[in-house]
């Protein structure tokens, strides 16, 4: 840490090739420090604007003739996240439903493409809902599912697999970041274990799209999912994503056989016999404000691009660490995070003894960070709106909190944030 | 039908009791003649607000902390949807997914509630996403599918279930409106020969719910769905609706296991518990711009009253049967759509063997119709904003088509409006 904290923070933002993409979002107020992008994203100019043309000229004006542009919005925007975020291609991503129903259509597809093996494996400290749809598809088809303990603050290793991955594995499921402590899976060396055993591998990359570069293509990774609303700046509850790997695509049927998965859709046929394409992996009518939202944001990060995103997203986490190790070590914090940018996305995680009282002092502060159970205060840095002077800002604040004591006047109880 | 039909719709406006509701919605023209909200509402004054404010402040200045407000959107719209549209009681109704993942979870919910019976039974005329999901689930588990024929234009009636119905029977599914003729089945009856053999009941009621008052607590029916976007004007796109009767929620165990069903959710357990109540049905992350518009749609109705809405159907679609038989029976049009008022909802369909060249022409005369295949117009009539002149209006210009043969230079082709 240099002697002057806020200089260098200054000396990054100069220096910072996607600064201008802070001026794309709205920011209400100049006082608020949002450590928060990781659970929702900023709102973008161009999403406002978008919405009310969807609102009033699309909806309101051409009523129902605006399915002629809505029918085409999934796939659009999944194209986008395709080739603009996640490096894979065209026709292997589509927008549709919840992260959480996109991960169980997913899943269930892949168990029913390895119908003679028997088990299913996760991580330990994968998302709560991801644990929650493998043990629900476990518990209705009989089979085992080997939940992988890992370290809670490190992420699956290669090394976590030994001894778990055998022939009777149909699929593994994992985080490419840990929601956390920002820890970054090695998503190509562990798609390669999966593999060697002759398992598929579904991702949940909620954490990783539009934060770091996502390797699915060069690990032939088969199946991912991951919501839009946090580095991608969907909104909130804007709707999914799912990728499926081409090669794959024909081999597999998803279990929810819905009308917008149906060949000649409009024919209205009394059987089911899904398209072609990414398209058999979408259910029912998609929402179209959420979409729109989706859009903009994919689009407004894929023009950035995911190299410089990442670049500056490994700067700021560590320009948050040297500020934790220059300010707040004395003060009872541990760092969950990684040391090695590499091994990391763009939050950072600390633990702390009185991490919820912290946090609701920060709030206090206008510092948002988020809390996660039961000793974590979880920093997300967003590159493309974050700025070097706003992490130093929140650390200034958040150690003042420390220095003052003025956490202890807060109650300990636990958040109700997403 | 009187020797003046425009002086009898004007005196049937002056004493429509919700004639004031027009004024609600968006009218971005007054050529327009719709009679496709039964495909998609239009936008309510109330909705463009709300989506501003939902837009700009509580997620552009609010940013995360507007889940506060969000986290409770689904329960609420889903509580003005049970008491004020489907006569159910609060907590029987919830905001989720689209409508057919809902039937998804329901359809599944049901059948491991009846684990010893091994058929399913539904019209051959339902719409198609409920046939294909009960498909895909009959396939996963090896069920039969009983598919009942039903008359392409009178919905199922209880005598089609003669023979049908056995203590083999896990679940029944019919709509209570037939998306092509607009027929009404009877719930009550229906509900009860189901439960005669012990079946559990689930209703599609994308095309009743806002249009006709729908029976389910008078009938003790179990489940049920439907979307918004339809008469209830949720915009497009927008979730879907889900009721489980009070009485069975408890026994009902949903396959998709998500974080939002969870009892204690931001616990961030590793074991899925559901929680009590409705909102064991939900998955994920609810859709909040969606959900804010239909739950403002839901209020518009709720405001209005069922009783008032149906009374009104009735006259508009009676007043349209009049005029079809008065102008249009001449010209190769076959009513589809029963006489009977309360064997019908809201919409009105025509059977004509140039049915998508006269679509096409009523577009260009800026009258909006839908078409369903093979050879049926469908003129839906949503009583919130339709006025009787506009029935008048756009069966005067059909009438026209008719009369100079203006459909035939349209090219014979189906419809991609949904």
């Amino acid at each position: 840490m240099p002697d002057d904290p806020l200089a260098r923070a200054h000396e990054l933002d100069r220096d910072d090739p996607i600064a201008g993409f802070r001026d794309r979002f709205m920011h209400a107020d100049e006082e608020t420090v949002y450590f928060d992008g990781n659970s929702l994203g900023r709102l973008p100019h161009a999403t406002r604007d978008r919405l009310r043309t969807a609102v009033d000229e699309e909806w309101g004006a051409g009523l129902v003739r605006g399915w002629s542009r809505w029918i085409e919005l999934a796939r659009q925007a999944g194209d986008v996240l395709a080739t603009g975020v996640l490096g894979v291609d065209p026709g292997e991503v589509v927008l549709a439903d919840s992260t959480s129903v996109n991960l169980y259509k997913l899943a269930a597809a892949a168990l029913d493409a390895r119908p003679g093996r028997r088990a299913i494996v996760v991580e330990s400290d994968n998302f709560p809902t991801d644990l929650y749809v493998l043990q629900g598809l476990a518990a209705a088809r009989g089979l085992d599912l080997r939940v992988v303990p890992v370290g809670i603050d490190d992420g699956l290793t290669v090394a976590d697999l030994d001894g778990v991955l055998d022939d009777d594995v149909a699929l593994l499921c994992a985080s490419h970041i840990a929601y956390r402590s920002g820890a970054r899976t090695d998503l190509r060396a562990i798609t390669a274990r999966a593999h060697d055993a002759g398992a598929l591998t579904l991702w949940d990359l909620s954490h990783a799209a539009g934060s770091v570069p996502t390797p699915l293509r060069e690990a032939g990774a088969d199946l991912a999912v991951g919501c839009t609303y946090k580095y991608l700046n969907g909104g909130p509850g804007a709707p999914a994503f799912l990728y499926v790997r081409a090669g794959l695509q024909a081999e597999l049927r998803q279990p929810i056989w819905g009308w917008f998965g149906q060949r000649d859709q409009f024919a209205m046929g009394s059987s089911y016999e899904p398209v072609d394409g990414i398209e058999r992996f979408v259910v029912g009518t998609p929402p179209v404000l959420g979409g729109y939202a989706a859009l903009e944001g994919a689009r407004i990060t894929a023009e950035a691009g995911m190299a410089a995103i990442a670049a500056k997203g490994a700067a700021l986490t560590g320009f948050a660490l040297d500020l934790t190790d220059a300010w707040l070590a004395g003060h009872g914090f541990a760092v969950a995070t990684p040391r090695d940018p590499a091994r990391r996305g763009a939050h950072v995680t600390l633990h702390h003894p009185r991490a919820w009282q912290v946090t609701q002092a920060l709030l206090a502060a206008a510092v948002v960070p988020d809390f996660r159970t039961p000793d974590r205060l979880r920093i997300g840095l967003a590159p493309l709106y974050t700025r070097f002077v706003d992490v130093y800002e929140g650390f200034a604040r958040l150690r003042r909190i420390m220095e003052t004591r003025a956490y202890s006047s807060f109650p300990a109880e636990r958040s109700r944030v997403t």
